[in-house]
């Protein structure tokens, strides 16, 4: 299996992780959506990461397909990240739509464009500097979808449930990238804080922990579970 | 079964065509949900349709979660609105992303807001008359993806493969908003208008051909299989 995947995209980190904890293997291949190569754009004509790809033909787009197919036929029950019930199930995918969607489009798409993304791109892509009202509402996101990790880890084992899911991966993903920045408020959710240590030391996470942007240092407790 | 909807959301609809092909019954609710009713963000906290709500007691979030789950569950074999095999239902997966993410962001929602919910809200949530600039940019991106339709249409049965499938609603269902505005090219692009003419006749889409905006005809072929 072949990931094509961007450093500090949340949807490819969160494939990397589900593959990591899952101990499959697979060949890291970084692209950057906006050159749109044309080798990319026919394995998927969104232009967009992750993809996973299968045998070298079948390319897998967005990440609720690949994760789909690798529980319908790669990975035992013992490596699935669903609950077993149908309800727990639901539970999780909606906890993917909470991330992928509603803390992408509000969080992490803003913050990671302006911060990482805006000083690579030519202006007529909308290179340049930071946009200080477009992080300003995102940080203040931040502050909610943090409250609300807490709750749901004060009310359960897991995010998702009682046991590990990709709803934890999903937000490890997100919070994760965010926390290379030094952009979240840990000491205002000891529960978030006390998930995302958990979280921390799984090895699942250790590759991720390696990513850097060039220019801009990780923040002091980056890859630290004791933070 | 109850669904929270939204007359004119996409989202809604996709799920609303789904549950009448399988011939489920189902309840309709209208829910406004920037009035962000308590006992509605109670069934989900994201305050967003839709949201089935199973045996009075169980929200289905997402139409991701919820479709999964009646495919799990509820439904039959011969009811199944995927194809047999993995790498199917992994085609129709990246189109349900394609279309509810991809064409939501650049074409349904920006569209929808300018032309029907901007008159009903106060200014203070963003109320007011459309703006040209984000309707032309709605327009543009409405001649690509029906070229993209008319494409997959051209080189397969259905949208997503050989048999009907979630694709095909997923798709009918953005589409069949723009189109009551009168904003589809329909001529543009024969290969897309046959496969919506296709659609148009099946009895699962009759129920939203009698959806109206308050003040606002809808285009003369709207509900006609013969355009």
């Amino acid at each position: 299996m072949q990931l094509f995947h961007m450093n500090f995209d949340p949807l490819s980190r969160f494939v990397r992780l589900v593959l990591n904890e899952m101990g499959l293997a697979y060949e890291l291949i970084d692209e950057k959506p906006h050159l749109r190569r044309e080798d990319f754009l026919n394995l998927n004509p969104a232009g967009e990461v992750p993809v996973l790809l299968i045998d070298n033909i079948f390319p897998l787009v967005t990440p609720y397909s690949i994760i789909e197919y690798l529980e319908e036929g790669v990975v035992s029950a013992q490596q699935s990240l669903y609950p077993p019930n149908a309800m727990g199930r639901a539970e999780v995918r909606r906890l993917l739509g909470w991330f992928n969607q509603k803390f992408y489009h509000e969080v992490s798409q803003p913050f990671i464009f302006e911060m990482a993304q805006k000083r690579f791109l030519p202006p007529e892509l909308g290179g340049g500097t930071p946009d200080m009202a477009i992080l300003r509402a995102a940080r203040a996101n931040i502050g909610y979808h943090l409250e609300y990790i807490g709750w749901l880890s004060s009310r359960r084992a897991w995010l998702g449930g009682e046991v590990l899911s990709y709803a934890d991966f999903v937000a490890a993903a997100h919070i994760s990238v965010l926390d290379y920045f030094g952009e979240v408020p840990w000491e205002n959710v000891p529960q978030a804080k006390l998930w995302y240590a958990r979280m921390k030391s799984r090895p699942a996470m250790r590759s991720i922990f390696q990513d850097r942007v060039v220019g801009m240092a990780a923040a002091s407790h980056y890859g630290d579970p004791d933070f």
